[in-house]
């Protein structure tokens, strides 16, 4: 049977058209129980709401209905692809999230650096949460290895986190834990699930066994637990699915990485909105897509404040104009999912979605909030489909059957 | 896994109760920047809007957000099937849409007249787009060759374009195109894409030489390209999904052909909406199911003439008592996809609906437009859950589970 990502291939057509995908993380949110709005009705958004008057509007879940979405699954959804489909390895999303490019071959683990007893038992699977400073001057002991030509490659995350890349040739990414995930045990041996995966093995194993040594004398970070390996993800490109010459602009690595993953070119930027929509002008006219990425509204509710995403969300506004200036055939506004500050989290409730073209159909919405939206043209909708809405009203789709 | 279609015919049953589903062919539209109301905005349709005020309302996806469907998936959306599993072959469509009967056993190919130069080299795909009459003098040259004893059916289409059917034992569908839909080369062989379609396959580079023959001092005409190859399309009828005696009122080719793919009777009738409904009053005793189609709205919005299609909907409306003056049990309003005059074609934007019925559950929708249509019960929909719909409203449907 055809299924839709071969369907939109089929019909997908290159034209000059562009499309700005402006994700504001953690957009949505929750009304304060005092004022009953939420932090996107609080704000003074003149110009998000002007837009939303002249767009149609909607609600998307980012992968189902009452799905808390990490980060990958909430931009795979965006960037059009099946969110639980399209999943990434754990250790691939750690080299990801460091900027680090895995090449094709290439197998990554999450580490954690752990403290084990004179019997080699876990007794804290996070060393007591080592400061990022202590981690890597550790992670510069154990990095550079070569094992049976395997160089392995260690680098910092944060805190207890580490990455290690396993670089080589006969490489696979079919192979067990070391971390047990509980403490009281002895780490586990990793195990090849397959005849190609023993080489995998036998590598992870050794490189833990001089880990173990190495660090001997640095309690309580004296062990490494290693999970999740994957290799380089292995998606379809955006220029495969959509014929799109797609570019990310976006400053955390984590979202660059995913950009990478679809294919995307990552452009150089600052880390603020200002810089961001700099980057965006000066790139304009090489490229028909454009992923433009926000942190800040995210931070502010996993941190609980806000009054600091009210914040955000009022200078986005405030500076839109610089993006809206350069007229792009669509726009389209929303987030990854939402971050209610009252949760401190992210969170399952679907998310404010704006597509801006001339060929939209607008809707009675008049302005850019989690409620004005639940009467949008758009209604409520997975994430997923924003890409064939933004493809269409750019234009950039034929028709369909005849 | 149980899909939905086995379901439903495990839970339908004949009942006297009618069904009429009036499709009203590119309802949808935009607004016109002026007014901000869409064609069906700008028309007075008090009928329409008395109906709907009573009926439960909603906006279908034909196929799903984004896509631009094509007559063929559109309306097979309607008649409940999976558009996009459903899809139905050039050739077929091709036979479909000049009313010819395609029997089991038949492969039928689209075809274009064509000028090659002397080397036999294409250099044009249309020959100069030739009128009909010319295309129709053409094809009488062409058609009733028998070759390895298979009958070749020859019959013109419009311009340049030809249906060709192949009519004889062993015959199938799996051969490549001869047209290599591009200028600048020959034509291809026609290649078996296996065994059983090598018969095939030489018949039709037979029939090819002997219309390079026969149209040699024709030029431009001189050539015949042929493409998707395609039998008489095998879907599972009305009367087989849903129990129900379907009758098929349209005066276009097309729509009568696609009626005849899903088992209805194709009834015959003068080509108004008036017409239509004198057919519908003839015949109202002898079917639970009835198909209108009006194609003149997609016709005005493909010329681009709003007022037209404002025109033509006011004039449905008008005509409309004679319809819902029979009251049958179901009365389902919509089209097939929106073919807004201002983008002069088919487009992905989404149709209004209604399902009037004892037993709908009324909403607040009072006007039959796109914007109301948004706040009706039904959401938004794909249009291939219209059918369930229908059934149950017209009590044709068991319940499903103990």
């Amino acid at each position: 049977m055809v299924n839709s990502q071969a369907m939109i291939r089929g019909i997908a057509r290159p034209t000059d058209s562009k499309i700005v995908l402006l994700v504001i993380d953690g957009l949505g949110g929750l009304p304060l129980p005092e004022t009953g709005l939420t932090e996107l009705e609080t704000a003074r958004t003149p110009n998000l709401d002007r837009l939303a008057t002249g767009a149609v509007c909607g609600l998307i879940d980012p992968v189902a209905p009452g799905i808390t979405p990490g980060s990958a699954p909430g931009h795979l959804a965006l960037f059009g692809y099946d969110p639980v489909g399209s999943i990434i390895g754990r250790g691939a999303l750690e080299a990801l999230g460091i900027d680090f490019e895995l090449q094709p071959g290439d197998v990554a683990a999450r580490g954690n650096f752990a403290t084990v007893d004179g019997e080699g038992v876990i007794t804290d699977r996070r060393a007591g949460r080592l400061s990022t400073e202590q981690n890597s001057k550790l992670t510069k002991m154990l990095d550079g290895q070569t094992i049976d030509g395997v160089e392995v490659i260690v680098h910092t995350v944060k805190e207890h986190r580490l990455a290690v890349i396993f670089r080589g040739q006969g490489l696979t990414d079919g192979v067990t834990d070391s971390d047990p995930q509980q403490a009281g045990v002895t780490p586990a041996e990793v195990a090849a699930l397959n005849q190609a995966a023993q080489k995998t093995a036998a590598v992870a194993n050794k490189f833990l066994a001089q880990a173990g040594k190495i660090l001997a004398d640095h309690h309580p970070a004296n062990m490494v637990l290693l999970r999740g390996f994957s290799g380089k993800p292995n998606h379809a490109t955006m220029a495969e699915n959509y014929k799109l010459k797609a570019a990310a602009i976006a400053s955390y690595p984590m979202y660059r990485g995913l950009a990478r993953v679809v294919g995307m070119d990552v452009l150089p930027t600052g880390a603020s909105f200002e810089e961001e929509i700099e980057t965006l002008k000066q790139n304009y006219d090489k490229y028909s897509f454009f992923f433009v990425h926000i942190k800040a509204a995210d931070e502010a509710g996993e941190d609980g404040d806000f009054a600091a995403k009210v914040a955000v969300l009022e200078q986005i506004d405030g500076a839109l104009e610089g993006l809206t200036g350069l007229a792009p055939d669509v726009l389209v506004i929303t987030g990854d999912h939402s971050t209610p500050a009252r949760l401190k989290g992210h969170s399952w409730h679907p998310v404010p979605l704006l597509i801006s073209s001339q060929w939209c159909r607008p809707d009675s919405v008049k302005s850019f909030s989690e409620s004005a939206c639940i009467s949008g043209g758009l209604g409520r909708l997975p994430a997923k489909e924003i890409m064939p809405l933004a493809m269409a009203n750019a234009l950039k789709l034929n028709k369909f059957g005849a």
